[in-house]
């Protein structure tokens, strides 16, 4: 097959139970996903024709979903705790080649129910979750049947500084009002979503201290009154339907006491918790991404020829390409190298390099889907190669979970810390 | 006005008519067509929702069109020559500054009938075409009152290498008939085009010697038998409608004898007297543009706070808005100085400034319109802004009209020939 | 000749004094400075064998100065001032380019009297001096005669804020007491030198307000009881002996009242004056470098041939030289509009653009000094061209006279200012 | 202590003896050797001042060669095989980390007998030399009580290309005749240098075929007849007494047969084999000396204020000391990766990994000492820290061993065949 799936690991200390895992994904990527990409696009072009862009999934996905379920290749990322029975039992460090094996595929971790922003819910609702918000959300969830959003980023203030989250939420009797917008609030133009889990700030300032303790997260109904979704945002001109990106405005919504989670002002304790996995599953989704279309680069470049020699014969194509190849096996290396400082020392140990492959993973991916966009010329940027979606999506992530700037704040200020610290300066 | 459309210009020597038409061009851009820039946006979401994002330009267009002729400021690209006795007698220098200002709004030079393929167009026309064919298409086109595309780029070849150009051209009896596959056609998709400059190959070889003698350029009329839309090209995820960007299938299409511009086996010599002008044209847009983004960078990094003050008053972002004025400033320097390397000693002598200015401008273009995304978080990669947009032009005029490497290529070969002419070595 | 000196100016509106010479100082190059390089190498090879190191100049330096001044190319630099009555009348902008072609060899500046800090030192002694000083010291520094230093960066503090700059200078009856330790002293090493301008902060805080009132610019002799040059300094390894760099110690250093120059507090106010024509000087000199660094590259790479091409038909080769060219043009084209503005709006008004062409220059100047170094191997860092030299200056280059860091501050708060009282906001 | 050396490792799968023996080294590092350097600096000093310069080793050398002897940290890079009983036992994988430890002191290599180029020709004579060989020169390099060189690179040619190597080995009766110039022989200007490997291609094509077959690497005594050491050459301004780098002559150089390793015309042969490991040590000691320029540039930001601020405080420095940290792990990582590929799959099936390496950790080195420097002002290009002398060294080193352009192409080449391969189209 001429996929990249297949890559080199280092040795790094997987799991037993992973390289059989990983195996068995890499067939079913090659013998259900990728054919079926094609589909997927033609369904999509038919229920856009239809005026059903936003409506429904194109049909191949829940064939595929269900097909993935029957082969035991769902939910991977669940991690072992008390919280899920059916996990795999997988380490973030046996899990990440499998987000990089998916993340080939625009829509490849839906297939295996991996597929941000669930997963971070998922764990959010297990962890934080009342009994019956875990039986009417979570469990749905874990089987596929219904999607969710989060609802973090806000369109009028720098959300980069999370602490200038400004949605409101009032206790008022016997409930919580919320009122505020949020915007990209990714999925939630999903037919299937269902739940939102939302981030806001305590009217009045919460019960914790500081800047860091005034803020909560509530789990909110999609069809709750007063959610009510204003319109799609697009990345680069696409907008990514039937998934999509909402800006999301909530006017007096009310959801009852046990909606808050874990407790008013504790927001950015739940925060924290889901950041650590969720960014070395982009990274590595990213990666795998990279990885496609840096042989999609070198494919096209054993085609062309241009004045007079292949294109892949010109030293210059040459270095491009051993740039890419650089980039992504330090990059992957970084990434694994993370998920295992979480698997062994927790996350709060780990948090340098968490903020050191947020920056570095999409950044090297940038570079490579652009690399391989201008060696593709016009069909580079066009609809004809998914490259220049590629870009747009890697760009973005740039911003995603906080941008690049506040990642290398924290990555100076704690090697500052580190190298104070053994000089006996701090 | 808070627009960056009025730059300090270094000490050039524009022509006496220059400066007061910069002002007049100025002022009619800040009363005229930014104000403008909503109306279109939303006459163009009328069209869309109506289902005739394709069939008819946004209303807006054609009344400021009638305004900018009104005021004389119309066709002020066109060369002082022979050709035109319209002109205004700008330099290439002179109107140089007047593109950057254009720049600034996606349909500006429109406005002014300053937008490209038609300016190529007009000028190809005039200087090889038969004087039917000036009546048929150069007077409307001058008029603003049809439009034109021109036929290069081939999606089955490396057209990096223009000699790759396949479309064939054959002689058949009194007529020639045309077959073969472009895209990128800008403008085919819309409603007024009527006229396609098409570049082919000579079946059989042509008239000239090798490999840059057997091509040539043929009139089409848009509507002539055989010539058929394929399909609209997405840069990113815009389509750049009604504009649009076609892939054209021609097949079987014939036009009369002089349809042949200038001669078979000539295509080359006209290529290479449209690409210098053309050249500056789209790099002072995008410089204009860039100054554009930089404004808008400027003016998010003002109103926002994070982790307790202004991004204005962050280093790293004072560092990159640093940038952005140092490589835009040195850029505008280049192209002005390409421009008048043009007009003083002719387009070969200036080949290789006009090489560089094709790798500078869109590449410092990119870097600024990616810096200002990622300033606006979110809001820069989608539809709020227009800075998304305008990297995805950028982006593909890194590729369009030539990639880098071919450029860079030519430049370092002129310059290792003049050094080793130096040292006597060549 | 194989050299790069005579490069295609833009078209700025240079006085009719200038080309003719510039015309004069190429000639006088080629005859004379170029030819002398190597004797100028061996003559400080054998003072070195003799232990004369630091002792005396190349005798070559001496004839080159006499030759210079009988061919009228002596202090080139000498604003039109009522201070010189021997000015020559250059603009900023007509001096640039003459810079340039010194910059191609690094005793070429000394040959015509122009080199730093005694250009600045000049000016400010003919400004601010009395009768007595401008006798004692302008007139033989004018004649060449004699040398000088400038005293202003210090080790103990981060002199790149330079109001941390601590020297400490007393009133003490009739005379100033000068206490501190400067370094980078350049030009202190060199036997001629006899007078020294020293920056200093005044005992008590000095007569002026806030942070830029309390320092003091005071002439000294070099042979004053209480200075001594502790040590020289290397850059990289090199001393550049005989001029080099000193550290220098003023102990009990005493100096009559006469020696404060305009006015105790009014150190700044000082320097502020000589910083832009320095910076000029010091770019245009880094583009002169870089010409020749690149003439270099091209003359190596059509000389050798690596797996069956000459590096000069590699594609990364001729990428490499075409990004120099881009770089260099473009550095230059800044350089002298910076120039031009200067003479135009004053030192003030043109600040942006000097603190630009401060971080562009030498930036430029090292990227071409290494791709050079790189394409001649270990030639390239060795004795056997001057690129490691060349790059050891430029790189340093980056730091003295503030470091890019402050420059970039500056540029982007200029920058912001401007958008900013565009947009009504400021 | 405030040094870098003990630093994270990623979970690799070092040997049981690898921990032990590391903390062992770095307590060894921080007892002996860092505490010695300002001896080293300081007798080098002397012997300079006493005509001394290269006419012994500073005495605290031997010294601590004695002490690691004593310790059993001595020959720490000897391969687990046949030929070295003495061996430590390590893999590539384990002495990967070693050399980084080395790395933070000029020279530590040596003190722990484990510096270039001994260890390669310690290995080429323990493969290919004769037993009277090994005995001679093998079993004193060993004891560290004789040096070596290994000449390979030539001025005239572009050694980059190996092939181009031309140094004359001519069959004259029962000898060889060697004639030609080699420079760059590091370590041959040492008092105690007493053998030479010498890469020399066979007068008249030599036995192999092809443009591989010709050359053949020869032992050469260092004080046989015609070997002449014409001049020392310089790295930047560095002459790296008083180890240094020669430019030998070889002249009618007359060896007995059983000079001639392995076979005329199996040169290449050899030299593969000792590139892999060399490689692996030459990377790891520029990430040593990068984490300790890091440590440096940390140090000092939080030393130094400069408007208002400490510059550790500043965003800008932020992020610098992030890219290093970012850099730095990455490349540390890609390293350590390709060590156990050599481990576990052999030379052959690393080289692109080998390949990345070489270009990889010296380039990041270059930009961390860079920023480094940048941080220091002044201090950072003197000799008041060690960095520009580090920076020389590390620029050096995209050079030796084949420059970046080199193995930039064979890392593009291997991928592209590597993609190519699996899409069926190789």
């Amino acid at each position: 097959m001429a996929d990249a799936l297949d890559v080199d690991l280092p040795p790094f200390p997987f799991s037993p139970a992973f390289e059989p895992l990983r195996r068995r994904l890499i067939a079913f990527m090659r013998e259900h996903v990728l054919p079926a990409e094609a589909a997927w696009t033609q369904q999509q072009a038919e229920l856009t024709e239809r005026g059903e862009r936003w409506a429904r999934m194109p049909a191949v996905l829940d064939e595929l979903k269900a097909k993935a379920k029957a082969a035991g290749l769902w939910n991977l990322f669940l991690p072992n705790s008390e919280h899920f029975k059916h996990s795999h039992g997988l380490s973030n460090l046996d899990y990440a080649p499998l987000a990089e094996i998916m993340g080939h595929c625009f829509f490849a971790s839906e297939v295996f129910n991996c597929s941000a922003p669930d997963t971070g819910n998922m764990e959010v609702l297990a962890r934080y979750g009342s009994a019956a918000q875990r039986e009417r959300w979570l469990r749905p969830l874990l089987e596929g049947e219904i999607r969710s959003a989060f609802l973090m980023t806000e369109p009028a203030v720098a959300s980069s500084d999370a602490t200038n989250i400004a949605l409101e939420v009032r206790r008022v009797g016997d409930e919580y009002e919320l009122n505020g917008v949020k915007w990209w609030s990714s999925g939630i133009m999903d037919p299937r979503c269902e739940v939102l889990i939302v981030m806001g700030r305590m009217a009045g300032g919460g019960g914790g201290d500081g800047k860091h303790g005034r803020h909560c997260m509530v789990v909110v109904p999609r069809r709750a009154a007063g959610v009510r979704v204003a319109r799609s945002l697009t990345v680069f001109g696409y907008d990514d339907a039937p998934h999509g990106h909402g800006e999301v405005h909530l006017e007096r919504v009310r959801v009852p006491l046990d909606a808050m989670l874990l407790g008013e002002g504790r927001g950015f304790e739940i925060a924290q918790g889901r950041l650590g996995p969720g960014r070395v599953h982009h990274c590595m989704r990213a990666i795998g991404l990279s990885e496609r279309c840096l042989a999609l680069l070198c494919e096209r470049a054993a085609s062309r020829t241009a004045f007079g020699t292949r294109l892949a014969q010109k030293g210059t194509v040459q270095a491009t390409i051993a740039e890419c190849r650089m980039e992504i096996d330090q990059a992957r290396l970084l990434v694994l190298s993370a998920a295992h400082a979480m698997d062994a020392h927790g996350n709060k140990a780990a948090r340098q390099a968490i903020a050191m492959i947020k920056v570095v993973a999409p950044r090297i991916g940038c570079l490579v889907a652009d690399r391989a966009i201008q060696i593709h010329g016009g069909a580079g940027v066009s609809q004809d190669t998914f490259l220049a979606q590629a870009y747009a999506g890697l760009r973005t992530l740039r911003l995603a979970d906080g941008p690049d700037e506040v990642h290398l704040g924290m990555v100076g200020k704690l090697e500052l810390k580190r190298a104070l610290t053994r000089a006996g300066k701090l």
